[in-house]
């Protein structure tokens, strides 16, 4: 007999995840080192400090501890909000009439509404135990800023967020869930930073960018006693904080003895795929695994589009030289709602791995395509996903419905990173039928190929 | 050595209740029932079937039934989102340095974004199963516009929603979340209904009153082939199926060997009290149980100076006359952010129980207090409250501070009702320093007291 699976599974704390889970210790082949832009040589652990946490840069550059200790702290904050549930998709199942058990990691149940604060908790962590008094990063959608003002209350750390001017005149929500938990918030470009002034003298009516906002955060944090940076994805400390997603993901599976046939992930910068993926990539990395799906948006399509090179991690230029896929860090993407998949590269871990051939698939979706299946998705399983989540979504329905056609009961698991509360305004476009889709023509790829830096 | 209690708890499958829990069953003495407005005499099932469901007239006239089957669909609805965690608040315990224990159940983590979903399913089901087409309801601050949405998807049913134009016009996400299930929503007071059509001539730039939008939704429901009404609050069918709050609360807390010496509930129409007090109100009705209190606006206080009488459920005095603790139906709150406790009555069974001395305590709190409670539980427990939660965390905060000073270890229990995602706008009005608290004088509360309809 079939075990009965319920509809979520949350583990105990018991079952909770003691340590991070380091895939980069598995892989033969590792990712290339970060260069300094000025030098192209490796990069060094006392160029980073100024800028990170040390302990956040040991984490960074360490690529050969399989399991790194979760701080007792750490795991006490994670006791607040995780487990997240493990859901099984019965009723999306019945509306696609098929043979495949679908199932998905939920990570919208706190505040920040995504995965985005298991990251910052470890980040604030560290600082705290540094004896720091305080962080600095920018925030675009506005869940890491989120994300990062709670976990810096909770260890009694100083914040200043800045915020892309357009993203905070648009959501005084986002602005207000920020001050709530006592952090700083300055509309990017700012008079508080010489970058911010700069990029003002030259163009006062900006709505701002993401890369003048880290240009400010990273400034105020080197430039000011007692300060550090916080960055929310892309990184190797950030994918190593999110496996604790695929080892709740993978101890819950199995106490249902199941396994999946395909994982799938949606991937902006790439720590929620990272995260869901580590314990499985660990699998296929020894010789198994199931098959691994990266789903991106057609208007910004690093790893279907894109080129394997060193390019800078900011579009501000100021971030060490890192191999990934990349557009180029000149092109812009054009404006969709899945803003946090809107980033020019690919984090390089999941770079190499997809460069590799363990990372099997990645595919791009147009947003109206994205948004059928995030409507239908939250019909039938009453969560109104994040435009980025049900980049996932859209996978997952397609991967079922060939399903249907072959007759094959596949496991399917993917991610649904956070809710899609504060994204109404794209759910009303797409429901007016006003919403577009951007796909960027060759040439307009070529602009940002070209202008790659010369590092290879 | 006392039993490890985690942060959160969560029964499994098989521990979720099976049947809601009927109050009035282990009553002595019963509500006195609803009178015709016209006749005075206690009203029949004939003349509530053509406005609600047939079965749902049975439960709401039941008072002695004590136990209710939940039909096995709306069991299996529950198990999407529910069972909802009980946590424990050690965080918020250690900011108050309180001996005290303090327990919250928390209902917001789903798309409704708080426990109207437990109603609003329970009567979804009962249209569907009595072969109607649809359902209609108005919709304030749109929590329970969003739940009776995702309800009537999920079987099938129409849903017209008439929503406070106010609302419908300051609160865009609302309404775009409730299309997101494919519901109706019109602006209230519309042109669609008599009711409507004779406001709008009178007052054709009136921003609506939750009065004209249930006549509206009444007047569709009664004129309509296959239509009947649906009201998330006040009635006994609604905390009737609100007895899944307080039951999976006692199964948590009998697991981990704790008992609640206070239970405190925020109180408006008395849903949510009402479900989580109900199986530890059925111990106080045989003479053991808990010190139960209820929460309520300072600008809105129908228990705390508020007279029991008969009185019509709403503004626009459709309904039958019900005996209630009531400031009169013509008494017109000030607008406070916590919409949801913004109501002239209180639910009869509720109010029986106060009168009767088994609800021990109502008090009222300042709204400005109340953002208080709301920021430092936000801070400490990372959940940013809903503005009518968090009259339940007010007053469980100043009773764990009174265990503090007297040294007692109390065991603390209060309902979290919801999210404020949808309130960011009252959480920028308290921290710019600009909220004002309102209490009506007594003059302005004879006004409604004057009003009210003589049926004693």
């Amino acid at each position: 007999m079939q075990k009965h699976i319920p509809y979520r599974i949350y583990l105990t704390e018991e079952q909770m995840p003691k340590q991070w889970l380091n895939i980069r210790a598995y892989m033969k082949d590792k990712p290339d080192p970060f260069l300094n832009p000025g030098t192209l040589q490796p990069i060094q652990k006392e160029e980073l400090t100024p800028v990170f946490c040390e302990k956040l840069v040991d984490q960074e550059l360490d690529d050969t501890t399989p399991f790194i200790d979760i701080p007792k702290p750490v795991q006490e904050f994670y006791k607040i909000y995780r487990p997240s549930p493990l859901c099984r998709a019965y009723n999306l199942e019945k509306a696609l009439d098929t043979p495949a058990r679908i199932y998905y990691k939920f990570e919208g149940n706190n505040t920040s509404g995504s995965h985005k604060l298991n990251a910052a908790v470890a980040m604030a962590y560290y600082a705290k135990e540094q004896g720091l008094k305080g962080l600095t990063t920018e925030t675009g959608a506005g869940q890491w800023g989120t994300a990062l003002s709670m976990a810096c209350k909770y260890f009694g750390l100083d914040l200043t967020v800045y915020m892309v001017k357009g993203s905070y005149n648009q959501k005084p929500y986002r602005k207000a869930i920020i001050e709530t938990f006592d952090a700083d918030i300055i509309p990017s470009p700012s008079d508080t930073t010489n970058a911010g002034r700069a990029v003002l003298a030259e163009h006062p009516d900006t709505s701002g960018s993401l890369g003048c906002a880290i240009s400010e955060a990273v400034e105020v944090a080197v430039s000011k006693e007692g300060y550090r940076y916080a960055l929310g994805s892309v990184l190797n400390q950030v994918l190593l904080h999110q496996s604790v997603i695929g080892l709740e993901t993978k101890e819950a599976m199995e106490m249902l003895g199941e396994y999946p046939d395909i994982v799938i992930g949606c991937a902006g910068g790439g720590s929620n795929l990272g995260g869901l993926m580590a314990p499985y990539m660990v699998d296929k990395l020894m010789g198994s695994g199931p098959r691994f799906i990266a789903v991106e948006p057609a208007s910004c399509p690093s790893m279907t589009r894109g080129k394997y090179a060193y390019d800078f991690g900011d579009i501000g230029k100021i971030t060490p030289l890192v191999r990934m896929y990349t557009l180029g860090c000149d092109f812009l993407p054009s404006p969709i709602h899945a803003g946090g998949l809107r980033y020019h590269g690919m984090a390089p871990l999941v770079s190499k791995l997809y460069h590799d051939g363990y990372l099997d698939e990645a595919r791009c979706c147009k947003q109206t395509e994205v948004f059928d299946a995030a409507t239908l998705f939250a019909q039938y399983e009453t969560i109104v996903p994040a435009p980025e989540s049900a980049h996932a979504i859209r996978a997952a329905i397609d991967e079922a419905v060939k399903c249907k056609e072959t007759g094959e009961a596949k496991t399917i698991l993917f991610g649904l990173t956070g809710t899609g509360y504060f994204d109404m305004t794209a759910y009303m476009n797409y429901r007016s039928g006003k919403m577009e889709d951007y796909i960027p023509t060759d040439e307009e790829l070529q602009y940002g190929f070209d202008r790659l830096p010369k590092a290879d």
